[in-house]
Parts: C-alpha cells; sequence; structure tokens
C-alpha cells in the first residue's frame, strides 16, 4: 500500500516557515527578513540540480547523493494533499506549470473549482483527502505537503509512515512551527537514515 | 580562549522536557508519562560505558564514536553554569557525589551558602557566571548545562560558541521547549558534525 510521507525543511529552532512570509508581504522579503531567512532555509535545496531543472531556475547545480534523494523522492509521490494557504502561496510563486507531476488535494473551506489540473479543492475534511490521494496515487506514495497546521493534522491521526526532515542550521526566532497542536497518543518514530549535506542534515523517519 | 558550548538532548519536536517532569512528580513517573518520554529521549546515553561509568549505573554499556564523544565532551568541561531548577532536579537525582567534577555556577534569586563544593549561587545574573566560569575554566570550556531558559538567555547573549544537540526521534507534545524567547539578531551557526547512532543524531554547529 502506499506510503504517506512528510517532506519539508525545518529550521533548527523548528519552524517551517519564518514570520512575516505571508500573501501581503510575498514581494517585501526584506519585511522581518523572511526572503534571507527563507533563502538560508531552502539555499541547500536550490543548489540542487534536480531542483533547478524542476523549477526551471537554469542548468547546472550539484550532483550526489542529497541530489539522488530528492529525485527518488520525487518520483515516489503518486499525490499530493496541502493547505490553502500554502496553495495561495504557490499560486503567486510557483512557474505557470506548477512542479507537481500528481493531483494535489487542496484542504480548503472554500467551494471553488479545479484550478488548473492538477488541483483538486476539498471540503470535506483530510480523512477525505487522504482517500482521493491514496486512490489517485496507484502503488506510488502519498506526500502530505504542507504547511504546519496540515501535517499536524495528518500526524494527529496516525497516518504518517515516513517523516523526511532536512533541518537546516539556521534559527528563525518566530514563524509556524512544524510541531504544535499534537494530541496523545503521539505518534512514534524511529531513525531510519541521517545524510549530511554542509548546509542541511537530511533525517528520515518511519513510524514504528 | 575558553569556548561556551550547550551540549543537550533534544526531543525530535523541540522539547529538553516532557512536561510534568517537576520536583512534584519526580517520584512518580508515570505522571503524563514524563518518566518514559525522557527514557526515550536520553536512553542512547545511559547505554555507553562512559555514562554508566560516571553515573554509577554499573559495568557494560556500548563502546565506539559516541561514548568518545561523551568522554570528550565530559573531558573538555572546566566550568558549568545551569539554572537553579536543573540544580533542584539534581539534588534529588544525582548520586551522592554530582558527576561534575568542575566548579558548578548556579544562577538564582535566591542568596544561599555552597551546597557541597562545587556549587556557588550566583545572584548577579549570567554574565557575572560567565565571568566567574572563564575564570575557573582555565584553557578548559565552559558548558552552559541547561535548563532551556538559562540556554535562551545566553544564545541571546550571543556568546554560544558551540550547540551540542543528541536530537532524539522521540515526540514529547509539551514540555520545556529549548527554542523560544530568541531576540532578534539572532546567533548564527553553521554544521560542524553529524555523528549518527540507532537512537539519536549528534548534530554539532558552532558560530559563524
Amino acid at each position: 500500500m502506499s506510503k504517506v510521507f512528510v517532506n519539508i525543511g525545518l529550521s533548527l529552532d523548528g519552524y517551517m516557515a519564518p514570520e512575516g512570509m505571508t500573501m501581503e508581504n510575498w514581494d517585501k522579503p526584506e519585511y522581518k527578513n523572511w526572503g534571507a531567512k527563507w533563502g538560508a532555509l531552502m539555499g541547500w535545496a536550490l543548489n540542487q540540480e534536480y531542483i533547478r531543472e524542476n523549477l526551471k531556475l537554469g542548468p547546472g547545480g550539484e550532483t550526489g547523493p542529497v541530489n539522488d534523494l530528492l529525485r527518488s523522492t520525487t518520483e515516489r509521490i503518486g499525490a499530493n494533499i496541502m493547505g490553502k494557504r500554502m496553495f495561495e502561496g504557490g499560486e503567486r510563486g510557483w512557474p505557470e506549470e506548477a512542479p507537481f507531476h500528481t493531483a494535489v488535494y487542496v484542504l480548503t473551506h472554500e467551494k471553488r473549482e479545479p484550478w488548473v489540473r492538477p488541483f483538486y479543492f476539498i471540503n470535506d475534511g483530510p480523512e477525505r483527502a487522504l482517500e482521493l490521494a491514496r486512490e489517485s496515487a496507484g502503488s506510488r506514495d502519498i506526500r502530505i505537503a504542507g504547511g504546519a497546521d496540515v501535517i499536524q493534522q495528518y500526524l494527529n491521526m496516525g497516518v504518517i509512515d515516513e517523516l523526511e526532515i532536512a533541518l537546516a542550521p539556521v534559527l528563525f526566532g518566530t514563524g509556524r512551527r512544524l510541531f504544535e497542536n499534537l494530541r496523545e497518543p503521539l505518534p512514534q518514530f524511529r531513525i531510519d537514515r541521517v545524510l549530511d549535506g554542509p548546509t542541511a542534515t537530511h533525517l528520515g523517519y518511519v513510524r514504528q
């Protein structure tokens, strides 16, 4: 059966996004210094050949185990689930052809028509989104793409099989924390793999 | 000059101690399950030969790179600084001969006589404790032992040279967070080393 997994960048102090990185300030990366903080979080990825190719950032970039990990992670995804805020960021930030080659289920209370394929808006909650994602993923895996609140909902449902975290040495101080609002019984993980790069440590955990 | 460093265990969700691990519940490890959570956090250490010897837990234990790291970390400490809550936990939890072979400066507002050497109670704030620790450390290093609030004070002073974190795959859900109350400008670190063990990942960062 498909695995359900999370694959995100995390600041050393546990934030997925810095304070100030919101729609209103999308064009003001100097606001609360969010652009520099985001850059320090994701810089490792933007240097990889696979990401440069996928986001159409131009030729070049590193090849090696981190690049291989990015490629195999992307290739195993059969469906994505994300929250509305992440989608709205993407609507503005992604290139014309969004970097998802699978169905994407967007959790929202808002009724709206599909944006452009492959985005589907789900008003019936996270369980229903996961059901639909399982159907469309086939034998591939389902990535809970984010944001933090969506990942927290699936952690509390106990359905996350794998947690993949690229831990960058930057401190954000404030922002959107990954690990909050978790309820007992907490899911239990064990260490699966550790891959170290110069600007991020790639931690892989699997559910016990 | 002496380095100032932090060396702690951290849960995957960023806690140094689980909720419920307080003086009142010291003899009730089943309260909010704090004993099991603490065990999951520190289990890697209690299996190491050096710690077993140091805490008088009996013979045996693992030898290898994690054990070597524990030994070299302990041996480079010339002075310790800690908060009052951590000291009070230690008063009850440590064996008769406390496992510190250096002066220990305890930050507190309370006036009290030295407990048993080497514990000194400092009422003049963290700067003064660091001055005294530098004097007594000589060429060795100064460990900011904890708790979280004390580490936060020294991070905000910008004097932490090295951050050593043993990241365990356990989730606490609630408790005492390491990274909170940090102020701009935030200290900047880079990755120095990553050592992976089966039950904790040993992350070393140095100030840029």
